[in-house]
């Protein structure tokens, strides 16, 4: 089993970023934690972050060919209003996805409460920190009814 | 460690209910799940389901006075709406407090976009099915950063 | 054949409440219109009335159990914001349902325009008076197309 | 006692339009219905169709000569924006006037919701098919309170 | 004379709930503060709270068999969407009705800003601390012109 | 000079409809004095009513063709929706145009605040009764800046 | 009889201001022509110019007590957000009110569409220049019905 | 093969109406380009003008009895508000039908970006001047995908 | 102990404007009442009125350098629409401020339901008629939490 | 003559994205069918996709500098959403650009009824499928008026 | 060269009001920084203040008969819902102004986001502090293109 | 001390994109302004121009890795939707921020008045064309308070 977790913009700056919000460990800690949990779940992982919308869409279309089984994304601000990258998802209506934030949006500025990709992902985890990633592993692997 | 699992209205009538979107495993299983998994996390939990609003803020506030530990909560229609209990979640803010959803509420009928509680709740796990309460009685053990 | 009244808040305040747009027939005189109105037509009714939106969701999911043939409901103010009567209503689709209002909604205040619940429903009669509830009985037995 | 019935744009086209929302009987089907009950309780009745907004208001002015005693109409697309037809409408207040809808046009499309006809209206039905005109002429024959 | 002073849900919460909002004076104490001040106004007083809404409907239409000379209400968060009890308390307009709330809505969340039920009271004292239910009845006694 | 004088929908209905809004005297009584005001202004004036949009429509596109100096016009409700009508006086713009209410529209309902004609006329008189069609005429007649 | 003219912010500045939409014709030129249309028509006339909101007000309450018989008031850019000179008019229903603008307000910017005042007033005219005072003044001389 | 190109109100002012937005050439010429382009694909052409809406849907539903093979229309303003004119297109699904617009409604007032018959339209062409009726022919005989 | 009741545009003209809304008392009284009251509490008591909002500003500021203990303030209209007089009375955070209107705002027009002061007061009252400022200054001797 | 044909983001997955709405031929399919007329207009065409915005706009760029003769542009999701892609098609109003989109947009979910890109092209079309392209380019060809 | 320095209501407030926003140094401070200014760049400088809306339109009004070079104005509070104002400044589109905003009224609240002042004037300063209107100056001694 | 001046999308295109609102000179009359401005002030500046999104991100956060002492900032067309920016400026909080506009965009089209990146800028210059840049250096230079 093949999972692709991919990280959208700014997150690459996890620890430097408003810490009080998105905590203080970095961007590294994450992808061993994530690395750290394919390999307790038995599974492989590949791992990308991009500042660019088209490098997230190029790269969600190459899962296509490269028959990924699943997909944790984290689309940063794209997340509000991308529509190209929704397209890109849902034109792979076969893959499950799972949309993760790490901190809970609904409590946030009002522009962050939307999400312009959730409904074409499967399911979406917001506020449980760098933890939601895992857990959505951990949903890939035991299967989307 | 004391977790409690509450539900909404028309949560009792899982697998009764659009089949489609919620599933055909019946409320009875849903319990069943999550007493097995509090049995493998090693806590202790308490199951709730009410139709009524009053009664499900009664509930809150009676977990205030028990010295619960976490809460999860389905708080099924009354998401959309329901101020009071909003409120009665948002009265208690040291007891660590997930939303489940079981579907994604994000791709269904406009009115289900927006939650009024999860402002005051920690975290919000939409989509994954009866998997999601597992999932988030495992993060609630884990700790919420 | 068995149909199910049920009224929401306020109703049985009838020829208390607002007599001008009501009209001056109090509760107990409705009720024995719709006993008279069910002999007349050979079916058996059951009355139900709750100021309760918990025990309005209670009575329909009992509905489900004992199997009734239809259901003739005003759910008084709940109409306008009740999702959780209207996830109730929606989870029994097989069992035809008429909305039905006293007073023209669509010429009194804003907020009595919108009805969260008609979307679930067959049908919706307003502005007739006590009538409506007779004829939505009389449709019930004709059989909804 | 004389009673109009007017069918705005498109109703002529029944078991053409939509049959799967409009049912499979035809506009000359729905007419002699209306002619049968109209005789079954003795009443006088004219039948009109129109697709123009400006007939249907001639013929709404002319009703006030012909001293009508009471009007069914189902106003068709008109019903969601003729201002025309609804200050026609309100310039009879003295005649009752029950507006009817075929389908439930709360569960349609979002500008069907509307109606600016029903508040110069007395009464609305929604949802009940073809019956629905029948028991607007019942409930014209019992008097509106 | 007769005075119902009524408390909507998590009332009774009164300095547990955001006291740097609400005060820290407990439910108790405010009860006592009413009560008080009924003796010194010469006053019979009752005092009901319920997180229910079914119930404080109820509560509300005993009042009008009880005859009550008048009603201090603080509905809680019901106040921002509960057309019901809105519809309770307009169908007894001949009682005079104040509307109390602790905190300065005004400047609080958005939401908090519309209240659905002053529109049917005479009168709303926003911001006073508990003191605003003392002032409330007062204005009872003295009358309201 | 040539001035034409139309007039919308139920303008046709003047004294009988709502006459607490538009006054008792009737129809016949405007068309008087419109041409005595006419004869007294020693211009030419031609009279047309009508109820359908279309034939409004027909007539300020033939006015066009008859070279008319000035038009005065209450399009009765289709002043609040028919951007056809709005087109056609638009295609004539060297032919000055005033719309005449004979009601004030901005204290009525809100549909009647707006005026989606207006933006193609030279100026709007609303609120004068039947003598705003009177100070129109003068206005061609002293001609507009 | 006595008229009052009033005219409210940058109308002194006519002849200045944007001359391709208010004319070239200076503010005084103005105050001639309403001197000579009031002795034409037979009455007194009283002109007053004021920046100020609350001037505007003063003077609207002054006429109260100086028993005018009819104003015509151009409230400038105040039209479109004073609530207080909107209730300055409001408080004296007696005197007939006219509404001027010299250009046609519903062509303009958006802004410019709503009269907050005009719900206050007996009529509005708009868009026949500096010839709206005089029409207006004629009208109060006719009587408005 | 036989096509039918419908216009709405105003269409025929070609050459007349705002020459600047739809060009120089007339209703006439604009005939016999739709006349000539027929015969260079070899197929039947019908023209119809109408600024009458409830004609326009009376010829719709005669195309339906005509068995027309495909339907050119601009439906001139009534693209923008006749819901009446949508149902008639709505009823004959099975006839291809392209809505055309000579201007490019998109850089134009905020009234004219929404078309309410689109959505029942095959597609639309908009801003290539007389030329988009030619090609939405010669999109018909190539067939529709 | 000193207070500052100001009152805002029109309100000088109480008993005079729509007595059946603000009561017959005129603007005299009210000031009787409330030296009357500033006695029986034993404070100190000024009296400002104005229907200028820059006036209204200039005596906001001056209390600021008076040195006064609370103020009671009826903005009027200006309640609804002026951020200058908010703006003012936001900079003088320390001195405790009480909203006053005379009428139930919250059952009146639409606009009259918004207080853009109400957020930087620290409370309102509406609806008690002139015994709502008599009890303001009861609070604000009594000292608001 | 020099056409250049863009496509945005996710057409090179036509074939494989939601193929009910977009067809079954692949993105090949269509360049070859765009190379094939470009031949038959006897015309040069350059082709270009890119999922990125930026990468887009520098495209748009480099076509000032090359002296296209006219742009072809289906900017896929950017259409509804890229402020940044308007500016630069902005940038260059003497170059025709016509818009095409494969599906019937109007049809479609909301958020894309709306083109900010449209007010800077010359023309739309849409739902014509491959079609479009061609028709377009045969357009650009004919010239634009 | 003459320039005009004005500042609307509560700007005199500066050091006492917000300290956090609007900084420590007072009214004062500001006017010797601006004389200061201008002595530097070797112009006339005039200094204006007022809380009053229409003090401050007859002050620009005799900016244009004084014939200033050039305005920097902070309107405060008005710039939001000043119309009046905005016309004012529309009045006189040959002097070059510039509007100055101490604090980055963009992250305050929501009302704070919109000027109805700015679209007539040339250019707009947010978030400089006091060094804004220095900035201003210079810009207007250096010219605005 | 270093400045990094950064230019978002078209900036490149300065005397080519619509010269009328951007001025004829160019993007390397720019560039040599500022140049020649930072050698005045005796600072270090660095100047980047693109056209994507995601590298602007990349370059903003390389300013934080590279100490840059301030940044100036025109994000073009991204300033109005790009959350993705803004996320990463607000990354930064302790780098002040800029934001320039070349033309007063509170004058332009409706989607130019917000920007979504000003909330995490400390202030914004508009209107004062290229100047704007140089003032903007200035203000960094002397500091932001």
């Amino acid at each position: 089993m093949k999972i692709l977790v991919m990280n959208g913009p700014n997150i690459n700056f996890l620890g430097i970023r408003e810490p009080g919000i998105y905590g203080k460990q970095n961007f590294e800690a994450l992808q061993h934690m994530i690395r750290d949990k394919a390999k307790a779940l038995g599974v492989e992982v590949e791992l990308y972050q991009s500042n660019h919308e088209g490098a997230l869409i190029d790269r969600i279309q190459q899962a296509y060919f490269d028959k990924v089984d699943g997909i944790v994304f984290n689309p940063g601000a794209y997340t509000h209003y991308s529509y190209a990258i929704r397209d890109a998802l849902g034109s792979i209506p076969d893959i499950p996805k799972i949309e993760v934030h790490i901190s809970n949006i609904h409590k946030r500025e009002e522009f962050r409460h939307t999400s312009v990709t959730a409904p074409v992902m499967n399911a979406q985890i917001a506020g449980l920190g760098l933890q939601g990633y895992l857990l959505a592993m951990e949903a890939l692997v035991n299967g989307l009814s």
